[in-house]
């Protein structure tokens, strides 16, 4: 606290990353990154990009990198927007869009950045139970309201909608916007970015962090009506007219280029999901079907807080939460097939203690 | 302007940066880049962080980074902020800082981003007139006020205060943020980070845009108390909580480690200014006094407007401002000295037809 702050600074509650421990030997299956390197094509592209050019500022539109985004899914430049991590599209949004008369809504479990943004711009929100199954029912959805948002898959409960499940909320919203955030959607769902030309209500969010290995150079990206990325836009260039940086963007592109490396990549977490998921069932617990790149399980015996710390013992760091309904739960990231198996034979000790 | 937007995103004013010209041939003098290109060293550092390392999250605190900019300001980490260019810094201290129940004061012609961060934030502001000779005047500032902003070296003019001129403004004003950013100043100004520990309501924020060649690696910092770098992690965390990517946290804590290259390259930039200004007054232009990388200049018979328009044509492009008080002057960026031979050149052509 200080006189110095504006006076909504002391209110504030930041999110808190997952830890980045720095530590090298740690099995790291805390924060959804992916276990696979990025594409060989990506280094070559940042690599190219390193010589003295550095000294000039990158283009503030990210033009190419716009259009190769909007090449991969079919959609027009005008409708992508881009940002320092799917993060910072995410508040973008939030002040551009979700500053409304009405409280926006989202699910109780979900994203831990919603509530902080809603902190950071006064946003009123209503945040709608999920099921007793931890899904999310796409019905709650229809009551008025200034805005929605919600992570398809589900985070951290890996769950899924269908796309028509999806559309129910947008169909069902036409005087708000309905914001999907697929940070997970690659490992298993469906993407709405199908649905961007028949809704000017719908906008997908999505993240270079995590199905193109990419969380260490921060870009996401956000796909809608041309109305939505200019309300953006203007936000973006009211804040930082060069969110991405030269070696961001060329990097970003050739990600999307090597879809060889992305399909491989994203087909063996897939494997290793079910794996893991067989494998931990067998132990006594219970998995959320996920189809993310990561599960969300809980010990039928042992407590959530109790394998997360014996784990840890162990050098495995999984998340676990200390929040209402979901504290014996471990959230716990998909990573190598060693790293996997490491993890299944120490909570095989644990559980057999 | 769409039903979907918050109300106040119709309103914006968002910044138009320099023009970044696709075209290769063009002797760009527009952004104040710097004409030499990063240190090796950096290259070098960003080089070796290119491997699969890229799939995980960049620490959050950049705290090897800032313990580096520390060390080399002779400074504590923890009074440290680091962000996404100086314009992300400075998106953060309108936030943090600025939101007061007075108006924050800067100068008339300045940093043009400033207006913009309050039309984001919704901030009053009262832009106080330079002298006539557009130098600014400290004892303007010792009024009520909710915050004071201004470069130093300001920009465009270049124009630089003594520090006892810029201690008398942060001493003067005990119950408000003074910010002074210090984009330039290692091209002749006298840095006030000397400051920061007698003052608690000094913050200085720097870039390593200009005079550390990395404007397209997107770094800037601010120093200050620690309560004020608490104020703007507060907001920061609420906003991205990881807004340097690997890459651009090795190649800054790379280009602070050589201060070889960093000392002879500025002393170049500082040699050239001179000398591009002494050939300028040959011709007939009135060059202010810079402190900066560029040079603010007006000719006593032509038009800025036109004089601009007339390098254009010729690959020459540097920057006009429409605006009043400053139509008839050019900004023009310190180049190589090949770069600045031919502006140098070219303007002898035009002001001589």
């Amino acid at each position: 606290m200080s006189k110095y702050w504006s006076p909504l600074v002391s209110q504030l509650s930041p999110y808190v990353p997952g830890e980045q421990p720095k530590l090298q030997r740690l099995v790291k299956l805390n924060t959804n990154e992916n276990p696979f390197g990025p594409s060989p094509r990506v280094l070559d592209a940042i690599r190219a990009q390193l010589d003295e050019g550095l000294k000039l500022y990158p283009d503030p539109e990210s033009q190419q990198l716009r259009e190769t985004i909007a090449g991969y899914y079919g959609v027009r430049p005008g409708q992508v927007f881009v940002g320092n991590g799917s993060d910072e599209v995410l508040a973008h949004v939030f002040y551009g869009l979700f500053q409304q008369e009405r409280p926006i809504l989202f699910p109780d479990i979900s994203y831990s950045f919603y509530p902080v943004y809603c902190g950071l711009y006064n946003i009123a929100s209503e945040q709608l139970p999920l099921a007793d199954d931890l899904s999310l029912r796409p019905e709650d959805y229809l009551r008025p309201n200034g805005g929605i948002i919600f992570p398809n898959p589900n985070a951290p409960t890996g769950r899924c909608l269908s796309l028509p499940e999806v559309e129910m909320v947008i169909r069902g919203n036409p005087d708000s916007v309905v914001v999907v955030d697929e940070a997970y959607v690659d490992f298993g769902g469906e993407s709405a970015i199908a649905l961007v030309d028949r809704y000017p209500n719908l906008l997908v969010t999505q993240t270079l962090s995590k199905s193109r290995s990419l969380a260490g150079l921060r870009v996401g990206f956000a796909i809608g009506h041309e109305d939505l990325i200019e309300g953006l836009n203007r936000v973006k260039n009211s804040f930082n007219s060069y969110p991405l940086d030269r070696l961001a963007q060329a990097g970003a592109i050739a990600a999307f280029e090597d879809t060889g490396w992305f399909e491989e990549t994203r087909t063996q977490v897939i494997a290793e999901r079910e794996r893991v998921t067989e494998s931990l069932q067998g132990l006594g617990f219970e998995v959320l079907p996920s189809a993310a790149n990561f599960i969300f399980c809980q010990h039928r015996q042992q407590s959530g807080a109790d394998l997360s710390a014996r784990l840890r013992e162990q050098g495995i760091i999984v998340r676990h939460f200390n929040k209402p309904r979901i504290d014996n739960y471990l959230r716990i990231t998909i990573g190598t097939a060693g790293q996997n198996n490491e993890l299944i034979e120490a909570l095989a000790g644990i559980v057999a203690a």
